[in-house]
């Protein structure tokens, strides 16, 4: 049905009404002084959302853009770094430190599984030269639904050292606990149309003070991402190149609506809508890819054997209005995602997994209890 | 007065309505076939306005960051540039290019007059052994309102054979006749705040055969900015990385009413505004920073001389909310400028004059006959 459209993909999440609103005001001046206190006013807000006294950077960039100043501002060729791999995305940070000359050892585990911790603490351990540079981890991997344990693994990181330990926060920063300065976490990457609640077209970075004098000696030639020039910029309410005025009158709405929210419950709600998800799942009989103690906060990745997964999102998109993602690389048609991330309510999750239900039925898949899903999801939120 | 702000700079420049309520829909998923097909509109709306046959890339940064795109993904470390500069943009340009070890010869003009087209001869005809891979132009500087020959140094670098000819048509695409593929432009660079009619947030380069060469040899590191992949991935109506969805949007609707209104009346319509403007200002007895032929239609910089430029500034703003672009860097408080770029009509010019007139009243400055220039300006629009 036109304009039925429901978003359940881990990005572009749902954007609240008041942040659509927020921006399709008339842009204003970018130099201006009231341009400036939105500036300020955002920036308080970034700081309040990731936990940090340190400055967090808004560039006009996606995800990735984030990710790529997250690297090259504090590392210089030939540095060698850990690369932490089981996803879409953490193998694309392995291509952009080897397409910027670093000296990349990769730790992978299979798609759908989390990172060892142990092979971390091991290279990093026998690395007495202190010649490992930086630590490259995907927190959420939202090709697979899969949370690294990026608290242990940086615990590892503080004993080595030296190393900065350089994070790809997108799906988990407002989904997750993600306590920055608590960790010591150095860098910090993230993007909009994530936990943010607003569309593409911006990215974010937090970064520590260790990673501030790392970027005084890094090498790697930079201007439109030279963290440095956003930061200088930063002091003064103002930004080094013209930022995306419409998506930071929505961010402003956002963040207010954060904030009133609160993070303990941002995170619990995040919390809820994926175990009720999880237990729809499986009360349905269908297989979950991440295992329950690494579970994505952002999104649940369902891996059906004996139902057609595009099958599954086919209905779904043209019967039922949801959209569902699919499978990346090798599992392109083995899996579907359902997300769970930003604004999303308790109300939403039984919406999906209803139906999900009737998808299931129609395709001929009733190897499960009536309303089975929908029952076990109403627990959990109970 | 709240809400009757009236934007008359240089960027961002003023959105139809039509545009703000496309960006306020809902997001959908992009990588959806709903937006391919969105995309394949943008993309084809995109050759139309450049006049070229090659691939428009779109790109989430600002101007800047398309200028980079354009000049790292086709050059080497150490290569030869000639860079032009006369203003705070070409400036940069510069910057950018020392930023990444390229050999930077810089051919400067005073800010407010033109560069000289005979220096880039002589350059470009004494390098008979071809050490030139680059030759980097502002085509309209918003800084000054001064708009480069860029025809004439174009046709030297193709008689030279060897450079490529690299453009910011940051504020003269969308407003001043460029055909790309007629001149042979290799390498086009632009944002969306200015011609294009939407808010800041995209930015795109029109790429030649020619450029596709050198990109196949050039070593400077890039991934984020890696226009290849824009190319591959433009081939299947979708993108590298997550676009900004609702700007694209806007770019959608901008797109289609540029193509209603026709490109030869929007160029005669930006002509018409500038000669409007300079006429008003002339017969105000106020000096004009730029020569008459070399004057911008993005935006005329007025370079009063007994009365103060940000007093006028602040009245204009504060009793007409009107806001004017101030001078940058050493121009800062000696400059005012009036932009007339993107949706900007007959009637805002006049409204503009007009409360200039007020203004300059207000200020005791009398030095012109009652109406003077709204007279003046009306006789060109007539």
């Amino acid at each position: 049905m036109e304009d039925k459209h429901m978003l359940m993909i881990p990005g572009p999440t749902p954007v609240p009404e008041k942040v659509l609103l927020a921006m399709a005001q008339h842009p204003i001046g970018h130099r201006s002084g009231d341009f400036s206190k939105i500036i300020a006013e955002i920036n308080q807000g970034l700081k309040w959302l990731h936990q940090t006294k340190n400055e967090v950077l808004s560039l006009t960039v996606s995800g990735t853009g984030a990710m790529e100043a997250g690297i090259i501002n504090f590392l210089s060729p030939g540095d060698r770094v850990l690369v932490g791999s089981n996803g879409k995305f953490s193998d694309r940070w392995a291509q952009i430190s080897e397409a910027f000359g670093l000296k990349v050892e990769i730790i992978s585990a299979e798609w759908g599984k989390p990172l060892d911790t142990e092979e971390f603490r091991t290279k990093l351990t026998a690395d007495t030269n202190k010649e490992i540079k930086a630590v490259i981890i995907t927190h959420s991997e939202t090709s697979t639904g899969v949370l690294n344990d990026l608290e242990t693994i940086n615990k590892y990181v503080k004993e080595h050292g030296e190393a900065l330990i350089i994070v790809d926060a997108v799906t988990s920063l407002g989904a997750y606990n993600v306590p920055i300065d608590e960790w010591g976490l150095d860098v910090v990457a993230s993007g909009s149309q994530k936990g943010y609640m607003i569309p593409p077209g911006m990215g974010f970075v937090a970064v520590s003070d260790k990673a501030w004098k790392a970027y005084e000696t890094a090498k790697l030639p930079r201007f439109y991402m030279d963290l440095g020039k956003y930061k200088k910029a930063n002091a003064k309410d103002s930004t080094p190149f013209t930022p995306p005025v419409n998506l930071m009158y929505g961010l402003q709405a956002s963040l207010q609506m954060m904030q009133r929210e609160g993070l303990e419950n941002i995170f619990a709600r995040h919390e809820r809508l994926t175990q009720a998800t999880r237990a729809a799942v499986k009360a349905l009989r269908l297989d979950l890819l991440a295992p329950d103690d690494c579970a994505s906060t952002a999104a649940t990745a369902v891996a059906p054997s004996s139902v057609d997964a595009e099958q599954i999102r086919g209905i779904m998109r043209k019967k039922y209005d949801i959209a569902l993602a699919g499978g990346q690389d090798h599992l392109k048609g083995k899996i579907f995602r359902i997300g769970h991330l930003g604004f999303v309510s308790d109300r939403d999750i039984l919406t999906a997994i209803s139906c999900l239900e009737a998808t299931l039925i129609e395709l001929g898949y009733e190897d499960f209890a009536s309303k089975a899903g929908v029952k076990a999801a109403a627990k959990v939120l109970a």
